[in-house]
């Protein structure tokens, strides 16, 4: 129950992006504590199906955070709906979820369900221009943005996403001094050990998406760096 | 602490709309288990600290329901915040609230936050011209709102607002099977003890406001009409 709240290290795969067999094996037998499988487009009840038929031969943990509903399939140990706080458009804040509710609240099963208050700071990334994210913000804004998800929505999950950006370590900091009983999650730019160790140091789980297609041996390293700032192992 | 959750009938008061010192007095010692200062417009720090101030020779808890920042004061036992559901500017649903937090957050008690997930329905009311509310709903929308509030966001309370018009019933009954953690505030139209009576029957808390201005003897009846479905005395 809620193991999410133990996870030091997490992959990040997207549907969307082909990965060998051997890839996958090597992620999910790397010691991480979890497989995230979520992308921004392309992303189908398909090919969420084949990545999750494969993650599914290994015992790792695995999450479906969710993009697109008709690509929510049974099967998942978790079920992440990001809301977006930094966002104008009411959509990615509650809109689409309220349609996702009327349709298949009565079928949900609520004790899979985490909701990721999402803060988006790299204004390149295709989740930021999908949301219309507002990335220009000072470290008062995003501290905000922490207080909020913690002290006034107490959300399970505050989730900084730099996604494709190695993040300001100040806002880093900052977040990680706001959350005590929200976790914190953070993405984006981890393609070495150093930049894992880093921000082993502030967030709870460190999230490495784009290394795994970019260069998987350095993505694998980035484990046993996360365990070694958490655990001292 | 969390006397909110126990409330069974409130009034709630408006800054801006004169009332007398007797009648204050009686809604006070009215057997009402609290009185929310809140209001839509026109309201002001000093409005506010009056009222405050003859609501306080009283024993009864006193909510301050935020709608203007410069009017927020010490000296209340509970401060709700209100984010609108069924609204497509974001502003009222995370916006103002981020402002505010980044404004003084620091310095906010948050035992004594209760945020409200508002779902308003009266498209005459000034607080759904003013949130852009979208108020024509079906059973199903409302639904999924009230399941949101519990279940996604699990929000301390849900308000359903009819301000100034008798609610669905039917609304009030889907919203009732939906909230079981959530509490379920219900304001709108209740100027006669029968309205009361019946909302009584759903809401855990019934909260009457205009009557107080329109008819103040017939509203003070609906105290004891709320007090009796509830503990059948």
């Amino acid at each position: 129950m809620e193991t999410y709240k133990e996870w030091q290290h997490a992959f990040k795969l997207d549907p969307n992006r082909p990965i060998g067999d051997d890839a996958i094996e090597k992620i999910c037998e790397s010691g991480t504590d979890a497989v995230i499988v979520g992308g921004t487009d392309g992303v189908t009840l398909d090919n969420t199906l084949y990545l999750l038929s494969r993650i599914r031969q290994f015992a790792v943990d695995c999450a479906l955070e969710i993009s697109n509903l008709d690509a929510v399939t049974p099967g998942f140990d978790y079920y992440f709906i990001p809301t977006v706080l930094n966002t104008g458009d009411s959509d990615w804040i509650v809109g689409k979820h309220h349609e996702a509710v009327k349709a298949f609240g009565e079928t949900i099963n609520w004790d899979e369900v985490v909701v990721e208050g999402y803060c988006i700071l790299n204004p390149d990334a295709k989740a930021a221009q999908l949301t219309e994210a507002q990335t220009n913000l000072s470290i008062d804004d995003v501290s905000a943005y922490a207080m909020m998800a913690e002290k006034m929505f107490k959300l399970p999950v505050f989730y900084l996403e730099y996604s494709g950006q190695y993040g300001n370590i100040d806002i880093v900091k900052k977040v990680r001094s706001q959350l005590k009983e929200t976790k914190f999650f953070y993405g984006g730019g981890i393609h070495h050990k150093k930049q894992a160790e880093e921000m082993a140091q502030f967030a709870d789980t460190v999230i490495v998406g784009n290394a795994v297609y970019d260069n998987l041996k350095e993505a694998l390293r980035t484990v046993r760096a996360v365990k070694k700032v958490k655990n001292g192992d």
